[in-house]
């Protein structure tokens, strides 16, 4: 098993310096080999009408999450760039609740790197909103 | 061939009723049988650092577009709902370009819906820099 | 948790009637709630030159373990219809090996089925050779 | 633009050579820069009871539909991976009628090539029976 090159706090700092416009969006839980847990302080600005959080922001938690656990495996030298997402929305996630994205990495390779994603609200992880697979090419 | 219950001055009203926060970002250009075409006023809060319109950005306009493709179709009647998506991602978008998405209605069922889009930037049809497929459900 | 409403023998005599032509290449190992287990036996017909199992195989794979998996909760009044499929290629695996197909249902709606499904070969579960979404519609 | 490096004939060849297994199922019609038709002789291996085809047989001719795309496009150099498929299906096909595969290529990169495709029953081009995206990887 690989080991993870980046830490807890060294993806926090890479998450504020990468995504300076949402890193306060994102709150980083846990980290471990081809693993991480990444949660959604859900606001106003994440909301469709009807109260429920919308689908781009659903998406970016999941291309978020991957793009964390794929820098922790490799580490701070490479941009990796996302080249492909399915995602399903299976459950509408209630409005006043935090999300959280467990993410695994399947696969690890020289160009590309598999990452699977279950969107859950807090509190609620055996009904998950979502889940997405994202491929990221490693320049 | 089915007939455009709601044409593009109803479908503006509708964008801007149901997606306020972000209906300023968007510009209905034309509407068609199963067929739409829709913009996105590319600005600073669209960017990722290096001058690329960000993934989930791209999510946002292709889900966006087949929603409003498929309400042009079923009238304002219903409120469908994504229930998944499939994107490649296939070029980095210019940061000083508008994005256009070409929606096409595959299908549009009692159920569900799914249509295809392509994105590219203004003038450069020829090289796609997304294609995404999304199904709805029509309640 | 809902419960199984039809077991493995049930199960197996579904798939002798529903797929004739294909029940002898498949193996169900087990069966719980929103869970199944199914094996491939792989043999000439699915290779491809250079010995590995073709796409299309792993693709039938996944669709008839979601397939089964759904059946196994909703019970025999209903036939599923695949409505669409993403699949991650990512390892080639070996020639001489049994895969394997773990499936998981994520959502079981009243017109909606998800799935969610691992491929291994027998023996290596730590590194799947591919992974599959599906949605089922329920008639 | 760039041109074909494979033509008709010797796309033919290379079917024959590379998927012995299932050359004879497959016509291609016809082949031009970055866009290939291909068409599937329906048979009684193909179908499910009821009388469609099968989603695996649809997926077959998806897949086979792109590598070819691609072949013609690199030549004969290279042996692409199919590494990832999202694939909708839309309606039932007829099972006495021999499906045609529509297949544009949208990115031919130095490491990805991605083709989407359309499938329909032969004289019933404007009802696609499943669409496809399809992400080859070339070695």
């Amino acid at each position: 098993m690989q080991e993870v090159k980046l830490g807890l706090e060294a993806l926090k700092a890479f998450l504020d310096a990468e995504f300076p416009q949402v890193a306060e969006e994102f709150e980083i839980l846990s980290v471990a080999p081809m693993r991480l847990r990444v949660a959604l302080r859900v606001s106003e600005r994440h909301l469709r009408p009807g109260g429920t959080v919308s689908g781009p922001t659903m998406f970016a938690l999941a291309d978020v999450g991957v793009y964390l656990a794929v820098l922790a495996m490799v580490g701070p030298k490479a941009l990796a760039v996302t080249t492909s997402c399915s995602i399903d929305f299976m459950r509408k996630p209630p409005a006043d609740k935090d999300l959280l994205a467990d993410v695994e990495v399947l696969k690890l390779g020289r160009v590309l790197a598999v990452g699977d994603v279950r969107i859950f609200a807090r509190g609620a992880e055996e009904r998950p909103v979502a889940r997405a697979s994202l491929t990221y090419s490693i320049p």
